[in-house]
């Protein structure tokens, strides 16, 4: 049977990848429009490559110094031999991902702008099409990842099942590590070309957004590409391969080594390809611009998926494993449950068709402080209910799938819960992925003079797909914290092989030495979040400068005479963000490593454990507060509180400039964080069994 | 010898006293000056006194309840019947501690300033003596309430050890209550009416501060003194009695019931009171208006009563305990060198002596959006130093003392460490005290119109208030990190008395009840910040249309020919920081019962340890950003880019409104919450050990 398993795991990817494919070549066969739509797109497209050419170089650095690392502890008996190379390949495909979602969003926006010409239903259609070759593309990779190195590992190598999930967990070490130059990088990239576009041409110089008078203009629609497309599809390749071979882990141990427990994470994954690809067919729309029409139109799609996945399951379950595990299920229903419950409560705290944001942007009467203090009130706040949701179906899955009885199965239910909450990430990143999408198409519009009735589609697109964004980052979340726990769990799973006197019993919080750990590693997504706004910030003063410096020196550029220089701001943007990434990520590879060496796998447990509970607080918090800023602007700009141009308006400005770093670099760095330290602690998990202090 | 113990603690309260009363009356001595200012000042006094009075009946309400449940308890053999009279008693002490502080304040404003007319030495005498007042009536009162108690309990009633320190623990909660009501509600009236004064009369009418013209500037006065004395001094009776008792109830456990190490905390605490005093006596300066020599004038009387305690403690666990117990002397002064180091790092962060705070100011260039996210990642980033003292000093203090061997005399440790930290509070509030006393000087300078030079050493005295009252938040917050840890320890030790079979083992990071405990509790102190900050916003909201009203309405006020309506102010910010500081005390009592009730004691000690990681880290984070931020506008008005009335200065205005409910409201009650919750969870132990869901 299991070389079954692995056949049909292996055929959801190559069918995710040919679905992806033959999209990818229906969206190309639009037009691209006018000749200045052509020159526009063509110039983001070779921002966006330059920039991912040269990020690509500086990761590639780390990686192989971090190969030589490995390579020399699988010369210390530390590792297997297959590590080194499980971490690079992870590597690659989480970086591959991001390059093909990138590669097609810079196609597709000029042909949404087109098609939005022609009416909004198209418009949403080539968008949304743009984003499925995405979301396709980033679960079919990961699954084919999976499966053959699983088939390499069983079958070729014929390992045993404990070896085969720790080697493949490696590859997880090495896609979060991508995911996190990724992410960083293109975070900071984006936002600081956003904020330095803002700053100058919005707020000093007067003039709107996109105008293409701004220096900084190409590079912010750069930007949205290798932020939000690049950056979250190598942080969703890293999510959801985590979740699955995590699971699959910790199935191993729950069933004593039965092969058939480490398939169902996958098998689960491959059904919800399959239909998360029929959930595509139901996204259309009417050509009214009403956002409730809109969202129901992408709503329609994956709410589907995820009802005929929750049919399928049980069946699934039922069969590979036999109707004693059906609690099994249980655990999967909790996480997909939980996952459609964030999403609302994220939309709930942001979209101004509720009363936070609407209260929000009233605060916008007593000026930028109290908005500013409204904001972050309104962020704090809504991590109460997605902790509540979390715990739930964290004892839901726990108690359902047996952990009551033993704390293995209940750990597997977890793991389970995660797959089940990931399991329609295809159609969920494609609403996800579309955003940026119609936002390039918004920009070009506007900068080729496209008639007003086209940006205003595109801006109902665009709008949309700040609600689709919200819900797609809550569901990161939630998915990020359950799979963390798994992590943490497959950790101690990896200790006990190595020193089998460790227990749970361990990690009990009266020892102190886990007490500490926790301390620092609740510290870490302050630190982490801290450091990446800097960068935001600094990177964001050098366009700044660079924009003003054009407006001053260019003769003729206000009366539109003469054309900026797009390319120096790009440039700067890319060095400035490269230069930029570096530090963040090293403190999250090493601090795992040095707290182990110093507190031992103890130290390293309460480590894990604290960084993701306030990582998990802190990520909320970050993108909702950000994401209530920014419609609180929009709000306020649909005509509310005094409307565009107002003091209530400035004030809403300041609000989601704050927001903007808050929400697009460190609340989603931070999701890959609390996971890649728990797979860096147990790819080193020997070493620091064998060397420590306490 | 233990009647020699406790009548050597009772001496140590009665000199507290004594020289609190000495000192009140010298102070009492000087002249108030001025006709005007003896007006002003009343209006502050009368003011001050009405809002405590209907803060007090308020809470009356509370206690009442309180107390008939806690009778219930006994009733039902949950408590013994001291435990209702015991917290009953620890709320009237705090209160009275923030009630006499807060007399001799507002009586003493005025005369610091008439002080300041003849110089600045006699100025500050006058306020640091006002500050010595208040310090030791609250470490008085304390030990004091301490060594009272243990009397009747020990001597009149001869009930053993273990049941003394709960009953003990108990006034804590009572304590710690009344610190809540006082912090939060005084905190939400500060900031409303100091955020509305300066909305409204700095931002839209272009007036100065303290201008007798601002209806709202009498109320900003009252809410120094109610807020950064009365509630300061309620908060930190409660730390100082907390991990007194703490580490008495932990000396229980961890010498077998032995009175002498219950007895070791109580000696410390009166030793330091002592040294505090002779520190108090090497408090003054010169008249050159230099901060750096004022800073070091009041430095001299802390570092000399630190050192002379880190030398006396010695013999005093020698000949207490023997020389086999040293190592607790090890862990006392971990404890206090991690709360020198603290306040260092607080100062480093958070001075404009200092880079941050000029790299901060700089940020205003941008405008305010850039200072607002600089001044965030700044606080967020300086979590990192004192997270590694703490680490570091727990470590320390555990080991040291033997918790490798027996984690009991480990846990011991700590909790001394925790007094070690709070032996010198008697001098340490004082210079913290001070502060509010010279703004409020401040205040009545300007509104009485005296001279230029006046106000000039007034704004001395003030601005070194702002870097005091910083390091004292920083000490605060410190201390309530090793007391919250101390009392999760004395929890489980009162768990394990109703339920012997409860182990340390019991609360493994691998128990899902214990994770989901740190999830929620993780995310009280994110939930509690967001409840008092939207307090802020809705009590200033209020404020402003008030002020608004009165300046429009009111003909000549603006000329100076017709007076505001203060009462007005004074009154619509006591109403509504009344109203409002109700729903977050309420939260912080049920949250652990309920989750006691769902989860049981397992859930209960993962909430605690959850509170007490993100509590640290939000209340260092908020309370460095909003200190960093004023000092970023001191540092501005000083000249520095652009100076007073430029558009920078415009925006480091908005970094400071935002940063006043961060570090005045917020970030200090959080300090209260996390150790509320563990006595709350202390009390009601028994009620949750018989009855929970899972």
């Amino acid at each position: 049977m299991e070389t079954y398993l692995v056949l049909f795991t292996f055929l959801g990817a190559v069918i995710a990848l040919l679905f992806a494919g033959f999209t990818a070549k229906r969206v190309l066969k639009f037009s691209e429009g006018t000749e200045k739509m052509q020159k526009i797109s063509k110039s983001i497209r070779q921002g966006a490559n330059a920039y991912l050419k040269r990020q690509y170089s500086v990761v590639a650095i780390f990686f192989a110094g971090m190969f030589v690392v490995l390579c020399v502890m699988a010369a210390f008996d530390l590792l297997t031999w297959f590590v080194p190379f499980a971490f690079v390949t992870g590597g690659f495909f989480s970086g591959l991902s991001g390059f093909i979602g990138m590669k097609i969003a810079t196609l597709s926006n000029a042909r949404t702008a087109n098609a939005c010409r022609e009416g909004l239903n198209r418009g949403l259609r080539v968008a949304f099409s743009a984003g499925s070759v995405m979301g396709f593309t980033v679960v079919g990779l990961g699954l084919l990842d999976i499966s053959v190195w699983f088939f390499i590992l069983k079958f070729i190598f014929k390992l045993d099942p404990s070896t085969i999930t720790t080697t493949m967990l490696t590859f997880g070490m090495g896609a979060s590590s991508m995911a996190l130059f990724a992410r960083v990088g293109g975070g900071i990239f984006t936002k600081a070309a956003d904020v330095g576009a803002d700053l100058v041409g919005k707020v000093e110089a007067g003039i709107p957004e996109d105008d293409p008078r701004n220096p900084a203009v190409i590079a912010d629609n750069v930007g949205d590409n290798v932020g939000d497309v690049a950056g979250m599809g190598a942080d969703l390749y890293e999510s959801y391969v985590g979740s699955v071979i995590s699971a699959s882990a910790l199935g191993v141990s729950a069933f004593g080594g039965d092969i058939k427990a480490m398939a169902v994470p996958m098998l689960l994954a491959a059904v919800g390809i399959i239909m998360s690809i029929i959930g595509t067919f139901f996204v259309r729309t009417g050509e009214s611009i009403d956002q409730k029409a809109l969202l129901k139109a992408l709503r329609r799609g994956t709410n589907l998926s995820a009802v005929v996945i929750a049919i399928i399951a049980l069946p699934v379950v039922w069969f590979v494993l036999g109707k004693e595990s059906l609690g099994l299920y249980g655990a999967i229903i909790a996480g997909l449950l939980a996952g459609v419950l964030i999403g609302f409560s994220t939309e709930y705290f942001t979209s101004d068709t509720y009363k936070p944001t609407k209260k929000l942007a009233a605060t916008s009467e007593t000026g930028s402080a109290t908005i500013i203090i409204g904001g972050i009130g309104l962020g704090m706040k809504s991590t109460a209910v997605p902790i509540v949701i979390v715990a739930i179906s964290v004892l839901c899955a726990f108690f359902l799938s047996g952990g009551g009885a033993a704390t293995e199965s209940g750990l597997y239910g977890i793991a389970l819960a995660a797959v089940g909450m990931l399991s329609t990430l295809g159609i969920t990143l494609a609403t996800d992925a579309y955003g940026p999408v119609a936002d390039n198409a918004g920009g070009i519009a506007e900068m080729s003079g496209l008639p007003a009735e086209v940006r205003e589609r595109t801006d109902a697109l665009d709008s949309l797909g700040n609600t689709t964004a919200a819900t797609g980052k809550g569901f990161a979340i939630g998915s990020a914290a359950l799979t963390a726990l798994a992590l943490i769990a497959s950790y101690i799973e990896k200790v006990k092989t190595v020193n089998p006197d460790a227990s749970f019993d361990d990690f009990s919080l009266m020892n102190p030495v886990v007490l500490i750990g926790m301390f620092v590693g609740g510290c870490l997504p302050f630190l982490f979040a801290a450091l990446t706004m800097e960068s935001v910030g600094r990177a964001a003063q050098s366009i700044v400068i660079e924009v003003r410096r054009q407006f001053k020196e260019i003769t003729g550029l206000m009366d539109g005479k003469a054309d900026p220089d797009y390319a120096s701001c790009v440039d700067l943007c890319t060095k400035s963000s490269l230069r930029e990434m570096v530090l963040p990520t090293i403190v999250a590879v090493v601090t795992p490593i040095a707290a182990g060496l110093i507190l031992g796998y103890q130290g390293v447990v309460g480590l894990l454990a604290g960084a993701t509970v306030t990582g998990f607080l802190i990520a909320v918090f970050m993108s909702n507060s950000g994401g209530a800023w920014d419609n609180a602007k929009k709000y306020i700009e649909g005509g509310a509180h005094g409307g565009k141009g107002s003091e209530q308006h400035k004030a809403a400005v300041v609000g989601d400039t704050v927001g903007d770093p808050f929400k697009d670099t460190s609340g989603p760095a931070i999701n890959i964080l609390i996971k890649l330290l728990s797979m860096v602690s147990i790819v080193f998990a020997a070493l620091v069994v064998k060397f420590h202090i306490f």
